[in-house]
C-alpha cells in the first residue's frame, strides 16, 4: 500500500521562511502517520502572486536555500513540492536570470529527476497569461526550453520514476495550468500518458478562488483522470495572495480523482489539512458527496476568510466603518462584526442636513444589533466651513491685483460631503482608534464611478466591490438568516430605496435615490466586464434590434421595455453609463482601494485598464443612426 | 529613386477613428510629395497600451474595418502600417479570438503577403513581457504560430517582395522588440538577412520614452543595419499612452540608419512628422548630428509634453496646485505654469499654526513670479474642529451604554492636516474652479510612503513621482535658468531645508525637516527599484561589509561613514526604510494617482507589486548577526 498525502498548507506569499516552517511541520506529521509520499502545492515556498519580487536575486537564492531544507527532510518520505527553480547560467528573455515554475521531487535527501529532462525538476509547460496571471512575465516555459535545446516539449514531458518500499512507481507531474489545456495545442497529461505507464498523476496548483471554478475543475480534472485511467491528485494551497489592486483567497479544496474520474477525497475549503489516501484503495473508495451550497454561501465564506486573513496580514485589529443606514455599509458592518470583536469595531454615522431621521435611526438600530462601538459625527459644520472658505476667501491675480471668488455648486457640495465623511472623519477616527476604515463600494458603483474619490471610494479594503448590488442584498439576507440567525441588519435597511442622501434630490422618505436601476444595470455592467468576450455598446444595439437584450444579459425579461420606452431612451442610458464606465470611473479605479475578488472578473489587476476615454465603434454609430432614423420614421 | 517616408504620427490609444483620419491625411500629404513607400508605426490604428480593451470583439472588428480604409488608400503608394490582425477561426491560449501584432503592407488597394507566411501580414516574433509591456497577454507570437503549424519561425520570417515603378524591392519587416533580440535565442533581422536579398529593413515600433533609451537604440539598431549592410527605417509614434497607474510619453524620434550604421535622418521628438528619404541616396547622406542635451532637458521635455497631452486627453483646462513654499510644489507650479494659461492655474497656500512665515512668504513670491491665480486657505479652524469632534463626541457601546472617547495624538494630527489640505480644500477648490488638483510627490517619498493617503498622496496626476529628489532640484534650476530664464522659483525655496511642516519637530526656521537624507536615500531607493537586478537589504549588507556601498549605489563617496557611524546605525536605517518601502508604502501606492514615467522603472504598472509586508532573507539575517557580533567584539 502506498500512502499518499495531500499537504494543503497555507502559503504566505513572499515569506519562504514561514512557508518552509509549515512544510517541515507537516512533513513531520506525515512521517508520524506513515505517509510514503507527501505532495505540496505549486510555488509553496515563495508564494505565487508576488509582483516583481521575482526580480530580486537575493529572494531567489533564499527560495533555493529553503528548498534545500525541504530536500534534506526527505529521509523516509518522498516529497513533491513547488518552488522556483533557477538556472544561474542562463537568462530569461528579459535578460534576468532564468526562472522556472517547477515541481521538485525529493527522496532520501536528494532530488529525483524526471526520466527525460535536462534538469532535476519538472517544468510548468502551460503558462497562464490572462486575468490576474502573469506567469510568462517571470517564468520560462517548458516549450521555450524545448525550442532552445532543439527538442520538443512532448519529448521532455516525462514521468518521475521512483522506487518506494521495494516497488517501482511512475508519477506524472503537472503544474496547475498544465491541467487546463483546452485552449493550447498541447495536452501535457495526454503526452505523459501516451508514452508511459503512469501510476498516478499529481497536479500541484496555486489556484485562486473564483465562484464556480471548483465545479468546472471537477469536470475537467475528473475527465482527465478518466481518460488516462489513472488517479489524479490535485493539491492546492489555502491563504490569501494579492497583486496590489486585487486580493485573492485560495480555498485549497485539494481533491483526489479516481481512475474512473470520481471524486474520492476533498480537503476542507480554506483550512490547512493533511489528507492521506492509499493508492491501491482509491478505486474502491466511495464517491465523496459534494457540498451543495448556494452561491451566496460560497461568497460569504470567501469574503469572510479574505477579510480575516487580510486583517491578520496587515496586522490590523481595529476597524472603523462609516454607516449611512443604507444597504452596502450595513452589510459591511454585519460582515466585519462576524470577524472583528465588538470592542474593536467602531461604526460611525455622519449625518448632514440631507440625512433623514429614517436612515439615522436605522444606523443606530444596526449598531445596537451588532453590539459594537458607535459614534455619531455630524459633518454639517465642517462642510459649511469649507463652502464658506472656498467662496469667501479671495482668489487673487498677484500680477494685477484682480480679485475673484470661487462658486460652490450643489454638485460640488455633494462631493465635499462625501470627502468630509471619509478623508476627514473616518480617516481621522480610524487613526485615533488605531485601525483602518473600510470602503463599502459595490461592483455596480465601482463600474460607473458612482462614488467620490477620497470620499466613499476610499478605505483600506473594498470587500464588497466584486459583488453586484443584487448580491449585496442576497448577502444581507444570508447574514440575517444563516450567519446570525436574527435580524442584525434591520429589515428597514433592506427595504429602503438605495440613496446617497447628498442632496434633496436624493430624499429617501420621498422614495428618491440612486440613478441606477439595479435589476437592469447590474446585468448590463456585468456584460461589460465579466463576459469572456466583453460586450460593448455595439453588441447591445445589435441585441436591442433583435429584442434579445435581457436574454444576453441574463436579467429579468421585459425590463428593457419597462425602463426604456423608446430607442432614444435606451441609447441615452447606454451611452450615459458607457461614458462613465470608460471615462471618469477608470480614473477613480486607478486610485481605488484593493478589491477582494470572488467573481470571474474583478476590477484591478484582473481587469487591466487604460485611461483612454469612451469610444464608440463605427458599426455602433451606424446601428445607432439606423435605429434612431427608424424610430423617427415610425412617429 | 525610391522615395520612402517615415510617417511619425500621433497615436491616440483606443481611438481607431482618430488615428485612421491622421493616417489618411498623411497619406494624402505623402502622395502630394511623390512618396513611393510610406511607413507608419506599430499598432498605429488601435494604439498599443490599451489594457483589456483587446478583449472586446467589437473593438477588434472596428480596427479591422479601419485597416481596410488604409488598404483602400494605397492606390499609387505603398503603405506599411501596424494593426492588430485577427484570425476569427482560431483561438489564443486564453480561449479568446486569435490576435497578432502585425505589420501590413498595402499596394494598389490590396495587401501584399510576405514570401512565406500563411497570412497576408508580418507577425511580431519577439514579445516583450517586462516593465509596462504585456504583449504575451494579448498577442500570439510568430514562434507560437510556427509551432502550431509544424514549422519554425526561422522559416516563416520572410521579406515582402514588391514591384514599385518597374523595379523589384525586398523589404525586411520587423516590429519593435524584433529589433531588440539580445536576450532571445532568435534574431529576426539576421534570419531575414541570411536567406534573402533585402533592400531595406523597416522596424515599426510603439516605443515609450525612457531616459537614455534612444542612445541605446542607436547603438543596437545602428549595429544591426551595419551587420546586415542594409539601411534600416525605425518608425515610432508620438503621443501619450497609459496603463492606468503609469503614463508614458512616446517621443517618436523615428530614425534612418544607413547600411554602414550611421544615422542619416531623425524625426523631431514629440512632433508629428512626415520625413522623406530616397533609398538610393542614403549611403551618401551625411550623418545627422545628435542633440547633446543634458538629462534634465530631456526630462523637462518629456514631463512638459506628458502633462500637456494628459490634460488634453482628459479634457482638463484648469489646474489647482497646493503650494507649501517647499521645492516639490514649487517645481510643480513652475512646470504647469509653462503649460497652462495663468488664468487657468490656481495656486493655493494652506497654512496651519506650524507653517512658518518663511514658507508662506516664499509661496506668495512664487505665485507672484508666475503671475497666476493665488489663494490662501488657512486650515487651522477645520483641523481644530476635527480634533474637537473626534475627541469630544462619545463612542458608545450600545449594548451596555459604556461611553469612551478617542484620543488624537500629534502623529494623527499630522495626517489630519495633510488630508484637510488635499481632500477638503484642494479637491473642493478644484471642483469649484472646474479642474483638477495635482499630486506633487517625488520618487523618494513615493518609495517609502513618506506621504499621507487622501492627503499629499492624492491628485489627478503625479507628474514628478518618477523623479528623485535631486532631480527635482535639477529641474528647479533648469526651469529658472533655461525655461523661464529668470528666478520664477525663489532661490529661498531651493535653499530651504525640505520639511513637511506638520509639527514643531519639522520647524524649517530651526533647520529641521524630513527624515530622509536625500544624497544617500535617493540612491539607496533607486537600487531597490531601478536596478535591473533589484537590490535588497542582503545586497546592501554585502556591500557594506566590502565597503562598496557608495560605488554600487552611485552616490557620493564617504556618505555611509558620515551618516552611519556604526554598523547598527547603518542597519537601523536600512531596515527602517525597507520596512516602509515594502510595507505601508505599497498600500499607499495602490491608491496613488497615475505617475508620469521617465525613468527605466516607474512605480505603478511598470513595477508590479503585491502587498506582502517586509521580508528579510536568511542570508541577510546571517550577515546582520555577523556584522553586529563583530561590532560588539570591537567594543
Amino acid at each position: 500500500m502506498l500512502n499518499i498525502a495531500m499537504a494543503q498548507i497555507k502559503v504566505t506569499p513572499g515569506h519562504p521562511d514561514q512557508n518552509t516552517q509549515r512544510m517541515l511541520a507537516m512533513i513531520a506529521e506525515a512521517k508520524a502517520k506513515g505517509v510514503d509520499v507527501i505532495i505540496f502545492p505549486e510555488l509553496c515556498i515563495p508564494g505565487y502572486l508576488l509582483g516583481d519580487t521575482w526580480e530580486q536575486p537575493a529572494f531567489l537564492r533564499d527560495c533555493e536555500s529553503y528548498g534545500d531544507d525541504i530536500i534534506k527532510a526527505s529521509e523516509d518520505i518522498v516529497i513533491l513540492f513547488g518552488n522556483v527553480a533557477m538556472d544561474w547560467e542562463k537568462k530569461n528573455n528579459d535578460g534576468r536570470v532564468r526562472k522556472y515554475n517547477a515541481l521538485f521531487c525529493a527522496q532520501d535527501g536528494r532530488l529525483v529527476a524526471p526520466d527525460n529532462m535536462p534538469y532535476p525538476f519538472i517544468i510548468k509547460t502551460l503558462m497562464p497569461n490572462y486575468r490576474e496571471f502573469d506567469d510568462t512575465r517571470y517564468f520560462f516555459s517548458l516549450q521555450k526550453l524545448a525550442r532552445e535545446i532543439g527538442t520538443t516539449a512532448e519529448r521532455l514531458l516525462s514521468p518521475l520514476t521512483l522506487d518506494i518500499k521495494g516497488e517501482r512507481y511512475r508519477i506524472g507531474g503537472l503544474l496547475c495550468e498544465d491541467g487546463w489545456s483546452d485552449d493550447y495545442n498541447l495536452t501535457p497529461i495526454a503526452e505523459l500518458n501516451r508514452h508511459h505507464d503512469i501510476d498516478f498523476f499529481v497536479n500541484i496548483s496555486a489556484s485562486p478562488y473564483t465562484l464556480g471554478k471548483n465545479e468546472k475543475r471537477n469536470r475537467v480534472f475528473g475527465a482527465e483522470a478518466k481518460a488516462a485511467h489513472t488517479p489524479l491528485f490535485y493539491v492546492n494551497n489555502v491563504g490569501l495572495q494579492n497583486n496590489g489592486k486585487t486580493i485573492y483567497t485560495f480555498d485549497g479544496s485539494s481533491t483526489v480523482y479516481s481512475a474512473s474520474g470520481r471524486i474520492i477525497r476533498v480537503c476542507p475549503a480554506y483550512e490547512e489539512s493533511l489528507c492521506c489516501t492509499e493508492l491501491e484503495r482509491i478505486d474502491s473508495l466511495p464517491e465523496v458527496a459534494q457540498e451543495a451550497l448556494p452561491d451566496i454561501a460560497h461568497i460569504y465564506r470567501a469574503l469572510s476568510y479574505g477579510i480575516r486573513e487580510f486583517l491578520a496580514e496587515i496586522h490590523m485589529k481595529k476597524v472603523v466603518i462609516g454607516i449611512s443606514g443604507g444597504i452596502d455599509s450595513a452589510v459591511a458592518a454585519a460582515l466585519y462584526a462576524s470577524i472583528v470583536a465588538p470592542e474593536n469595531l467602531l461604526l460611525i454615522n455622519m449625518p448632514s442636513v440631507f440625512n433623514s431621521q429614517t436612515t439615522q435611526g436605522l444606523s443606530q438600530k444596526l449598531a445596537e444589533n451588532l453590539g459594537c462601538q458607535y459614534m455619531i459625527v455630524p459633518i454639517q459644520e465642517a462642510v459649511d466651513l469649507t463652502k464658506e472658505q472656498l467662496e469667501g476667501l479671495p482668489v487673487t491675480r498677484l500680477s494685477d491685483g484682480t480679485v475673484s471668488h470661487l462658486a460652490v455648486s450643489s454638485f460640488v457640495m455633494e462631493n465635499i460631503q462625501a470627502r468630509d465623511r471619509s478623508a476627514r472623519v473616518l480617516a481621522g477616527a480610524a487613526a485615533a482608534f488605531g485601525g483602518g476604515f473600510t470602503c463599502n463600494a459595490n461592483k455596480a458603483e465601482t463600474t460607473v464611478g458612482y462614488s467620490t474619490l477620497y470620499g466613499d471610494q476610499s478605505g483600506f479594503l473594498a470587500a464588497l466591490a466584486d459583488l453586484w448590488k443584487h448580491q449585496v442584498y442576497e448577502l444581507a439576507n444570508y447574514l440575517n438568516h444563516t450567519v446570525y440567525q436574527r435580524e442584525v441588519i434591520p429589515q428597514g435597511i433592506i427595504d429602503i430605496v438605495p440613496s446617497a442622501e447628498l442632496s434633496n434630490a436624493q430624499n429617501v422618505d420621498e422614495g428618491k435615490g440612486d440613478p441606477l436601476r439595479y435589476p437592469y444595470h447590474d446585468y448590463l455592467f456585468r456584460a461589460f466586464i465579466e463576459r469572456w468576450q466583453k460586450a460593448t455598446p455595439e453588441d447591445l444595439l445589435l441585441w436591442y434590434t433583435e429584442g434579445t437584450v435581457e436574454e444576453h444579459l441574463g436579467c429579468a425579461p421585459g425590463l428593457v421595455q419597462e425602463y426604456f420606452p423608446t430607442a432614444q431612451a435606451f441609447i441615452d442610458d447606454l451611452e450615459r453609463w458607457w461614458n462613465q464606465f470608460t471615462g471618469m470611473a477608470v480614473a477613480k479605479r486607478i486610485q481605488a482601494p484593493p478589491i477582494l475578488a470572488i467573481s470571474r472578473r474583478a476590477y484591478g489587476f484582473d481587469h487591466r485598464e487604460s485611461q483612454d476615454g469612451p469610444y464608440y465603434t463605427r458599426r455602433y454609430r451606424q446601428r445607432k443612426a439606423k435605429l434612431l432614423a427608424a424610430a423617427t420614421g415610425q412617429k
